[in-house]
């Protein structure tokens, strides 16, 4: 329960109609996409930096927790007032395109502003910024910096990272910071920027982003490999990706998710005998480009075991083609009542034996474990799919498999997240990636940001 | 002076012929690229990592100073031991490129190869690596990425932060950390890795680094755009990127640089009347991806007021075309025995009002200008000439004038160092271009990490 006067002094800043303290507001931002819920002890929604600033200080100087918001549709809880205080909200007030820069290729943004409104935004005047996760059109931009969001294109060009030239934020002591320039080149002090993308909050509110821009690539097309195992499929992804191919995304299905799709969209049109498939876009700056890269596909799939490849015509069958990725999701639901899904990520030469290894976690407890995603750069969608989520030894041994794949990709070299991040849900695994010296790190960087710790606790397990 | 318990410590740990104080050494050991000069106590040659973590322990624990050193050839100072102390050369010993891995294009080298050795190996097995500085014969990569090192093909591809994928490294304490994984796309923890690149030796002693790689275009073909004056040039440079263009380089030469070089290099073969150069190469996966690129930029060029535009048919041709931006730096000498030489940056957009005000800067003080370098990326080598260094009050003025460059450069949004870094010579200027919050932000991090501020103190003005 915050006191009267703090909120007395959050209305002095933003004005009344941005601090809310009902119930019904305290409901509706104590959730995110991890489906946990922890209420809120108010809402404050700042209208520009000077707002953030003013109440991050009050917060800071009276030991209040605060905890950053844009969409709310994070995986692990990053937005989740765990140790109750304030939600900042940014995404109300914050969520404006300040500048498309075409002479320097460079978009302005505020953290609230939806990713994909700003992807229409730029490829309005020719230009296109890559990084689309999934939650495209609802997560915002802060959050994407934030979680360091990746996507079905991160194969080629990358993820947030990549395009993230400059930042302003507020420290929790209210002291407003610039990182980075609208330059290419900086290496004038250190590199700021770098350590607040994927801190999840917990150093600093980003007030503003400067993102790199592309010109939109002219000309674009959907392919599709089959084959008759996801093993094979496996090899294919790296060893075509060593050989020179270079798709904008190279997604994979698995034998369970072909399975899934076929028994829950009955029209969906994928190959008898598919065992596992790849599907995404080539793209190019001419027809002859992509006729190449699509050629350099073909090849050397087929070398790797491919049954069939198939290239889409047009944009109707090019949509058909992706319908298999886009519903991977919702049609693993016919395993089980509740999917414990986790993103982990391996260096790309390791997707075949990780998958194997994988379904035999799965096979040890009875679990099916469909998998799909972004294969192109080594990403696994892995979905352990309890029948009956009621079932708590059923439940229990979920999470043992989870742990266990946990390990298993550590010790092949991977990560516990390449995408949703660590927030609450993945904390408790931190001492399986990192050893003791790099956990007292992170605490030791998070000290240097946010001494009174009040941005984002025990997030990160920090 | 150094106790000998010290000595006799390193000595313990490395070897007596890894632990150097005798004066032949400690002048081997004292200079960089700035010509400044301050002997270390030692020179400690570590055999590998282990080495490393024993070595900084121990000087942590006995606060002693350690200034961690690849091939000395910085611009600005970082691994000068300014303040006494240990040199710990990475060069001799912790020089191997350990893997090449094809399956993932990755490269894992330890921090004193020298770059060049390493783009060769890559090379040779159809890979590239593509930060070129200028120092590429000789600087390592343990540098390079300390000081986040860029060159001439940053306009297509980027700088050495873009390459870096993971690290491991040795903090103050002696822990060894590892940052990032052999993954695209990892997003478990803080980014160490992304606060480690360019920390100038301040934060921790990098390791091993594991440096992203991609194929190596098989087409290559070299340009030169002639202007009748720089101001145009640099219109052309933002203009054409804007419009499409993607050169591997795209170099400069002001009016004052090509008078040099003619009289320099009489040799050389200069278009007639050119008052400003831009000069690169395009590249490609085909020749056709070339030639497209080659008229995009032609066609841009003459729209922008370019009088000529030569395309190299040979490598013979390139070479010539190259000669003059190759030799920019020491022809600059006919205007002056003293060179004070910055590599300022700024947006893109900004180069033909940044270079209008730089020559007003220089024609107050009475000095010429001449400047050259990476426009396509916005980095300027701004060269203030200094007719007679023994003249007191024109090495003043000299002083004076780069003050006054650096203040316009950060008031046009632009950066301090585009390359070479901070280290001491820039060190007095940081007030210039960051806020007390963001020094005192600067001075967290650096005490996060090394809370006795053993490593490299006194840098970047820390």
């Amino acid at each position: 329960m915050i006191k009267n006067n703090h909120l007395e002094y959050f209305i002095s800043v933003v004005g009344k109609e941005n601090v809310k303290s009902d119930k019904a507001h305290l409901i509706a931002y104590c959730y995110d996409a991890t489906k946990e819920r922890f209420e809120p002890d108010a809402v404050v929604f700042p209208r520009h930096e000077q707002d953030v600033s003013d109440v991050l200080k009050y917060c800071n100087d009276n030991k209040i927790v605060i905890v950053p918001r844009g969409a709310g549709s994070g995986f692990t809880g990053g937005a989740l007032p765990s140790e109750g205080g304030i939600i900042l909200s940014l995404e109300r007030h914050m969520n404006k395109l300040l500048e498309i820069d075409m002479q320097n290729l460079l978009g302005v943004v505020q953290p609230g502003l939806i990713n994909m409104e700003f992807q229409k935004a730029v490829e309005e005047v020719g230009l296109f910024y890559p990084p689309d996760p999934a939650s495209e059109h609802y997560s915002t931009l802060g959050g994407n910096v934030s979680e360091n969001a990746g996507g079905m294109r991160a194969a080629k060009y990358g993820i947030t990272k990549d395009y993230v030239v400059a930042l302003r934020a507020v420290l929790p002591n209210g002291e407003i910071i610039r990182a980075g320039k609208k330059t290419i080149k900086d290496v004038a002090g250190y590199n700021t920027a770098g350590i607040l993308i994927a801190s999840e909050g917990t150093l600093a509110i980003i007030t503003e982003i400067t993102l790199k821009l592309i010109p939109k690539p002219k000309f674009k097309q959907t392919y599709m490999g089959v084959f008759p195992d996801v093993n094979k499929a496996m090899n294919a992804v790296f060893k075509s990706l060593a050989s020179g191919a270079n798709p904008v995304a190279m997604e994979f299905l698995d034998a369970l998710v072909i399975k899934a799709l076929k028994q829950k969209f009955p029209q969906v049109s994928l190959p008898e005998n598919a065992g596992g498939i790849l599907v995404g876009d080539v793209d190019g700056s001419s027809q002859a480009e992509v006729d190449e890269q699509l050629k350099t596909l073909k090849d050397s799939f087929a070398q790797y075991g491919s049954t069939e490849f198939i290239i889409a015509k047009d944009d109707e069958e090019a949509a058909k083609l992706w319908f298999a990725r886009r519903n991977a999701s919702p049609a693993t639901a016919i395993y089980g009542t509740k999917k414990l899904n986790e993103d982990i990520s391996v260096p790309r030469s390791k997707l075949p034996e990780a998958l194997e290894e994988i379904y035999k976690i799965g096979d040890k407890y009875g679990f099916n474990v469909p998998c799909f995603g972004h294969a192109g750069d080594g990403n696994i969608h892995v979905n352990v799919m309890v029948k009956d989520k009621t079932n708590e030894k059923e439940m229990h041994d979920g999470h043992k498999a989870i742990e266990e794949i946990f390990q298993l990709v550590v010790d092949m070299g991977g990560t516990l997240s390449g995408e949703h991040g660590i927030g609450l849900s993945k904390a408790p695994f931190m001492n399986i990636a990192f050893s003791q010296a790099e956990l007292e790190l992170f605490k030791s960087i998070k000290k240097a940001f946010d001494p009174n710790n009040i941005l984002n606790p025990h997030k990160m397990g920090l």
